[in-house]
């Protein structure tokens, strides 16, 4: 894989328009059905990973014409598509990724992506995704938020409390503040004025602006 | 609030067939709009818990004139509406609480309610859920989820590792593992015989049923 700084993952059931207005990217993953989506937005493939169970022989055989990579895993793996995606764009070297994943669907596999998100494991690249229209960033250490004034932002400790949490720009602020895992207090609040930030010492931040 | 063994938890949003085939419980609690699906499945309600923004005055009435406690919170609280209602069914002493959840809508508002289910603040209650279609289990110790072989079944370690986690009559069985919170690996169970279990040493899994 080539070297890049910034990448495009794309899974299956995501918005065709989510796609379409994703940021540029030289990197462009395809998570198993997701290669549909970016086919149909006409947006260049570099990779396409997964058991590919789920995806039709004439997508993969357009992606390999025109010249995508494509790495086939076993159907009993350990890791869901989402998680061999963000691992080759890690793999690559990015500092920046952009996933483009499904509302909705099965609870269990909406619950995973949050959570796999988040993991510690892709920590050297700062993550964002469009989930459905909802608006998801993952925060370790420091992170502005692109929002305006008078939009939502949930902030959800996961994987454990958060600690040292300060934040900017938001209605209800955290200062120095522990944000413990399995509550429901960031869910109001929202942005006050533009950029809000999110500042964490410990433990990691899923926020979300979903209006 | 009289002393009651079951509780039943109802959230705005909740599908009235959900609500209509639930479990019959001693103590049956609204959280906020949760108040017209239970009207409209013509069961009465002991307790209304919330802000009670988004519930109409008319469902109010109906209710007091009914009999229920009718408990307003400020909307500038720190809890959400399900905890509201948790804590009250915790306070009266029930050791199983069900709860009706919507599915879809706003995303944090979803992930804090699994996150929220998880909470050890009501571990003296076995919690089931059941969120649009899907079902939920929370297992702190040791629990068995009512399946039967072939319905899939994901694990998921919430607010951090879950240590010691052995199951049985799963497809993929753990053995005094440990299953990390943040990773995709709990998603593709399922029950190869019926009524599986669940034990951990330490935190706390979501199991979900979702097909």
């Amino acid at each position: 894989m080539r070297s890049a700084t910034s990448a495009l993952i794309v899974a299956s059931g995501a918005l065709q328009h989510a796609v379409e207005r994703a940021p540029r990217s030289d990197l462009v993953i395809a998570a198993d059905a997701g290669l549909e989506v970016l086919l149909a937005a006409d947006r260049p493939v570099d990779l396409v990973v997964g058991d590919l169970d789920s995806v039709s022989a004439e997508a993969l055989s357009a992606a390999t014409a025109a010249g995508a990579e494509i790495t086939r895993h076993p159907s009993d793996k350990d890791e869901s598509d989402l998680e061999l995606a963000l691992s080759a764009a890690i793999d690559s070297g990015v500092q920046r990724i952009h996933a483009v994943l499904r509302d909705g669907g099965r609870l269990d596999h909406q619950l995973a992506n949050l959570l796999v998100l988040a993991s510690t494991r892709w920590r050297s690249a700062e993550i964002d995704a469009a989930v459905g229209e909802h608006r998801v960033w993952v925060v370790h250490g420091e992170r502005t938020i692109p929002l305006v004034a008078g939009e939502p932002l949930a902030l959800h400790a996961v994987g454990g409390t958060a600690t040292g949490v300060t934040t900017t720009n938001l209605k209800y602020p955290l200062v120095d503040a522990d944000l413990p895992g399995l509550v429901a207090l960031g869910i109001s609040n929202e942005a006050v004025a533009a950029s809000p930030t999110v500042r964490i010492e410990t433990g990691v931040v899923i926020a979300i602006s979903s209006s």
